[in-house]
């Protein structure tokens, strides 16, 4: 058995390594799901394979760097990936350059806005997949010429993150529109700035956030606060949430739960309420789940969920696969599929 | 020379690889093609480089995980590359989410049909790349408005592929077509099942499949068969193959052979009859070539082709490059190139 | 501490490496611009970010392998990435097979063509990055029809390069138009032939090249020289160029400097003096930078360029971000970021 030096070791691990350390990562995620609508033209229904129904699938490439006084330099490239029928592999779930150190982490490029972080997985019992997730009723609803691309990522942004003191620990982003001084009424569109604030104390969570972006058609303005507990198995979980397109509104509140059990599995369950100002129209929504874990790295799920529409707008649906045409009145849901993480 | 602990040595090797061992592979085949054609406006030729005349040039990205009780998790995002001219990359070769075990492996996502096994150079001496690709002869005719999408792969698949009992291995797909339960006469469309066994004993392989799609302007059904027999240096190859688009059908009969030479070196060959009924017209196609592998990953090709069409459909070409624009009559191919596998 | 055998390094340096030593590499670059103009229409400013003030971002995927006879063989498939916008990864800044040895190296595909060498950061201070980018004035402004896409690549090359002898070193590039033998007025269409040679001798190099596109509307012709003298810590630049678009013409001429500073920083400045006969304008630019290295892999850098329009073209702009709708008139850049390396 030969020994083996350091140099022969960087040899053997291969020239990428050696220079860099990429880490390439991922998840991908397909199951099977049924939508169904019952919808004043009758009802309808659709069968599909369709990605993501716990986490949403990507690819992607980072790496990072040691430099002096304790600083780091690193990237962030991925994209995300239609595993049931893929198509371009497009870097758009986050396209970052990197400068951490003491003073926290600046992120220069496309990314998250803080907003977001509330909506996902640690803050909602679904975070924004399958069935029942959080997109459905905590997105903002089309209003007034205003459609919304910044309340998941924005382009073009400043993003920094304080470091954790005592507990607290906060994110401010700024986005250029990037548009000409000399455009007009529309010269401010797609500018975006937001922040967080969150505590942590041992079994209590706390966060709040919001963020504004501004279009001529009428600016948006998204909200929310988010708590969560860790009562033994139990993770309760309370999320409030506010979006204003234009003069209109829509405003949500979900109570849910994601529970332990038997070391591998975990019980879902959430329960939203939402009450719309000038555009579509009141809804709840139910959603329960389970995911099975069969290693760190893979699990089995299911989720059931339905949509509520009050009133005559009949605008929201549950989540999943092809939503586009499954549209009107009450609508539901379910599905059963795999995740694997690499 | 310092000793490498276990530690070290996942450190040394890269947070990817001590994570998921993620495996990035592929193939880059460019050669230069010169494909001719005489018809009713004259003669036409063109000279390219083009990918793909010995191997589908692709760049891919797979992972397994294994899990308890013989069981594995993985995953299998592939896209092609055009070398000669490239664009977006596009994970449209295969993307899938797999689980295997003693029962099998079952596969979700896009991936190939059964039937397109019997297509590829274990069954056809070209496989469907190069001049004399498979592909030209094989491939279903668009007809009566259906243009299939499913005669290589399928998006929305569920794919499961028996283990190999006493020689005998099957295979079987089902893919959803996706469509709302209201739509009408193309609820249906795209809606693919299909299958395929194989059997294998020492020299002798043989492999029947049949697969059907439905669509509202005619069904598209592709079956084939194949049988190979090793003799000595030689592979002799039978393949026969139907394709019916509508009330349209084409048949096809191939006689070829692999044959090994020298130790680095296959000539290969192949003669195809196709008739026709209701669509195109009835040719023959007559492929000679020669393969020389410098290495196990790196190898020069050469091949040269005739389509003959009968009759005055003059449908059929060469396969290799850019072939839309060199229309009717007879036409001849030939080119030669290097393929890389990484 | 256990000793550890290569085979067990095999293993756990994962299967990729094992089977084909894929090196992953890449640059993200991204900083604040700042580009203003003073036109006919008044003046007019942008903020934002943007990728490449100082590297072109991108992400490679390449690997060798060595043949017999000290032949080696490899693939190189490169893509740019705008990380402060990111879109699809399109392979297109380089994508070939490359076969070498001691008679040089042929890459087969997409590939720089010669002229475009001179044009980098070896032989200009700023090369075609940033506010004070070489493509400003030294590409082609498209004229008669003729709209260059052969002034820094091309598809379907076959391009030479031969070794070092003695400090004198050439290239040779050949790229198909792949146009139909019949196609009539067009059928040359985007056939490139170009070559460049350069010579090193201590602190002096020179390099010429030339190259010619074949168009209907007017074939494109390329041609530069550049000469530069390392002398103490400063890089002195000469650089001369001259762009032929039909009976058009455009002729730069470029003096500039690298200056290396205290270990870690670099100051560069440039100006160039352009004529044009038939289109555009004349037009002068100066640009001043600093690149400050944090690392061998990370740099922070700022730039400042000013682009002075002679006559009523108005037609040259500084670098840097979206310069499409930044028009008229003289222009000012001025940009500060951060580049890493992978």
């Amino acid at each position: 058995m030969p020994l083996v030096s350091a140099a022969l070791l960087a040899i053997a691990c291969g020239q990428a390594h050696a220079q860099s350390s990429v880490t390439i990562f991922g998840v991908a995620d397909i199951g099977y799901v049924h939508t169904s609508a019952n919808g004043t033209a009758g009802s309808v229904s659709r069968s599909q394979l369709a990605s993501d129904g716990n986490t949403s699938s990507r690819l992607g490439f980072r790496g990072t760097e040691d430099l002096r006084g304790g600083m780091k330099a690193g990237f962030w490239l991925e994209g995300a990936l239609a595993i049931d029928q893929p198509g371009s592999l497009t870097l758009q779930r986050r396209s970052t350059v990197e400068l951490s150190g003491s003073f926290g982490e600046v992120r220069l490029g496309r990314d998250y806005v803080p907003t977001f972080t509330n909506l996902t997985v640690a803050y909602h019992p679904f975070g924004t997949n399958g069935v029942g997730n959080a997109g459905q009723l905590f997105y903002p609803v089309a209003a007034g010429g205003t459609t919304s691309s910044t309340h998941v990522r924005s382009n073009n942004g400043i993003n920094y993150f304080s470091p954790n003191v005592a507990g607290y620990q906060a994110n401010v982003m700024y986005a250029f529109g990037e548009h000409l001084s000399n455009e007009g009424a529309t010269k401010q569109n797609d500018t975006y700035v937001g922040g967080r604030v969150s505590y942590a104390n041992g079994p209590l969570n706390l966060s709040a956030a919001t963020g504004k972006t501004k279009f001529a058609t009428g600016d948006y303005t998204q909200s929310n606060f988010a708590a969560n507990y860790q009562l033994g198995a139990a993770k309760l979980m309370y999320l409030w949430g506010e979006n204003k397109v234009g003069v209109t509104k829509t405003t949500s509140n979900l109570v849910g739960v994601q529970y332990k059990v038997s070391g591998t599995g975990e019980v879902r369950a959430a329960y939203t309420d939402l009450k719309a100002v000038g555009v579509a129209n009141d809804a709840t929504q139910m959603t329960v789940g389970y995911v099975h874990n069969l290693s760190k790295r893979t699990a089995l799920y299911t989720n059931y969920s339905v949509v509520d529409n009050k009133g005559t707008g009949k605008q929201f649906v549950v989540g999943g696969g092809d939503k586009t045409t499954v549209a009107g009145g009450n609508t539901t849901g379910y599905e059963f599929g795999v995740r694997h993480s690499f």
